[in-house]
């Protein structure tokens, strides 16, 4: 890995087409659409409702909920634009190059809590961001089952590899890792899930990474870490758009394979119980939720992320040997899933 | 209000005695046996179970939970006793004199989340520092109904009231305006409970305040303010002590005349719903768990204060005219409760 070009190189090289916010816009949108008509043809029983919001400062969107579905007991796809004088302190510790500009943001995120507990909880956000000299893309998908299934978590990340192979080679490694970084409860030193990818601040100076030990830190520049070519604006709208096509297909067979299994109280409560560091992980770590609460964000459509229903117990520990026990031994760290096969 | 003593007067004139960690440890552990028996005899059917636990860094604990009683759907009164090299970033920041010294924290904390909507849930903490010049006491207890009894909110707040004004006058009035500031989701525009009473930082300098507005930026002793004359150490620990022991009084009354009440899916949703915000509170806002957790604390001990049970709706909003739209109009915005009497 080797660091990139100076700001100003930065400034000059990599700008943005004058269209860039509508066009991106557009996209969000219609991945919004997209995913909203794929996952009411999965769910088959309940349908989409949406609520179209404003925001005082520069703004809005449109929250689009799903609940008592065949498949889904809750699940929000949003899609939002926002703008202001200037970004949550949040991200100027990230992005030092934009104090005093204004900013300009749109993204869609999307979480899904299924009933079955052997449907795993996804998520998915992709977003944009312009703030005077900078821009930049971030998103990613994630993947949380209740039980083990390992060839779901291979089927999630062999699909969204191949969208990021599809550009370049460097995508994958790069983000799953910091996928598994990002997505991690450091007080329950446990990942979230099985992971798949993350970005954030992908400005075209090659594939840049900025892991757990880098954040928080006033970053500039130089001081992060790219690996290979530079990128044009282009390519990586191209890059984030595949990214979120491959959602549904990611998504679906499992869903698909899962959905007619039996469960009963047993799965039931272990899934409200490990809905619970889902709840844990959005409100104490998530820079989506943070920035949403920061921004003065719609409270509804950003807590829309949280399940409907969740347990905590104090001391819970799974019995060895279970089911249970494997989610925490096996899937809760990181794997080489894109690289797993049937007979491994 | 008048700013107070400068540091150098404060590490002269008010120094705790040589026992005085001991002292305290003592007191918050028989705190911890008080509570524990008055509630296990309020229960009648379930009793605390206790795991002790050690810090690697220094210190352990004891926390105790009460489950499925025929009061208390779970409830954990946690002491614990913590020493380190530094306080955490999040203290820091409030008490910068502190830095470069090490530091001495014992505590007892308790949340109580009862099976009937109709008695609230309550919270009280009360703990103690010091590190290098400076040592404080902190806590206060705070109630979370979820419906709405204007004599059950009056008697807590009564109750805390004598305790204090048995020590002071000032007392009472500060610490009640912090607790309402304290306890308040600023994404949801809401307080959390009918509040109570919340300190923090008080170190003889008079009666210490320092509200939201003044928190996370580097305070020092001359940008905080008080009221009235300074007090010794022994002085503040009777009061603390006071405070601590008003709690079985303020709370118990409430919980026996409201757990025969009945109820149906209604309430129970609605409280399930509310516990949300409790989960909120605690995850986003809370201290006592920010400190737990950037120590390296006892998650499951920390975490304790979170519901058995939790429910999030998109969307909600309560009925105009309901039991439920009064809970908001009336008992989520601050009121005069210590004046409150049945005519009014």
């Amino acid at each position: 890995m080797t660091a990139f070009q100076t700001d100003a190189t930065i400034a000059t090289h990599f700008l943005p087409p004058t269209d860039s916010r509508e066009r991106v816009k557009q996209f969000m949108q219609q991945l919004q659409d997209t995913i909203c008509t794929g996952l009411e043809q999965l769910d088959g029983l309940s349908t989409f409702k949406e609520d179209s919001w404003e925001r005082e400062e520069g703004g809005g969107g449109r929250s689009r909920v799903i609940r008592d579905g065949a498949v889904f007991e809750q699940g929000g796809v949003n899609f939002s634009e926002v703008w202001g004088t200037q970004l949550p302190p949040s991200i100027l510790t990230q992005r030092p190059e934009a104090a005093g500009y204004g900013f300009y943001a749109t993204g869609t995120s999307m979480v899904l809590h299924p009933g079955n507990p052997y449907i795993p909880t996804v998520h998915l956000n992709y977003r944009y961001f312009e703030a005077g000299p900078v821009w930049w893309f971030g998103g990613g998908a994630d993947l949380t089952p209740y039980y083990p299934f390992a060839e779901d978590a291979a089927h999630f990340h062999k699909t969204l590899k191949q969208a990021c192979d599809a550009h370049h080679g460097e995508y994958y490694p790069v983000f799953k890792r910091w996928c598994d970084e990002y997505f991690y409860l450091k007080h329950r030193q446990e990942m979230r899930g099985v992971g798949g990818l993350f970005f954030d601040y992908q400005d075209g100076r090659g594939v840049l990474y900025r892991g757990p030990n880098m954040e928080g830190s006033a970053a500039t520049y130089s001081n992060q870490v790219g690996v290979g070519e530079p990128r044009s604006w282009e390519e990586l709208f191209a890059f984030v758009r595949d990214c979120g096509n491959a959602f549904l297909p990611a998504y679906l067979p499992i869903a698909e394979r899962r959905r007619g299994l039996e469960y009963g109280d047993r799965e039931r409560n272990f899934q409200l119980y490990r809905r619970g560091r889902y709840v844990e992980f959005n409100l104490v770590y998530d820079r989506g939720t943070i920035f949403g609460l920061q921004t003065n964000g719609r409270t509804e459509s950003i807590l829309m992320s949280l399940p409907p229903l969740v347990r905590w117990e104090y001391g819970y520990q799974p019995q060895p040997g279970t089911p249970e026990a494997e989610l925490y031994e096996t899937f809760l760290v990181p794997q080489d899933w894109a690289n797993w096969t049937a007979t491994t």
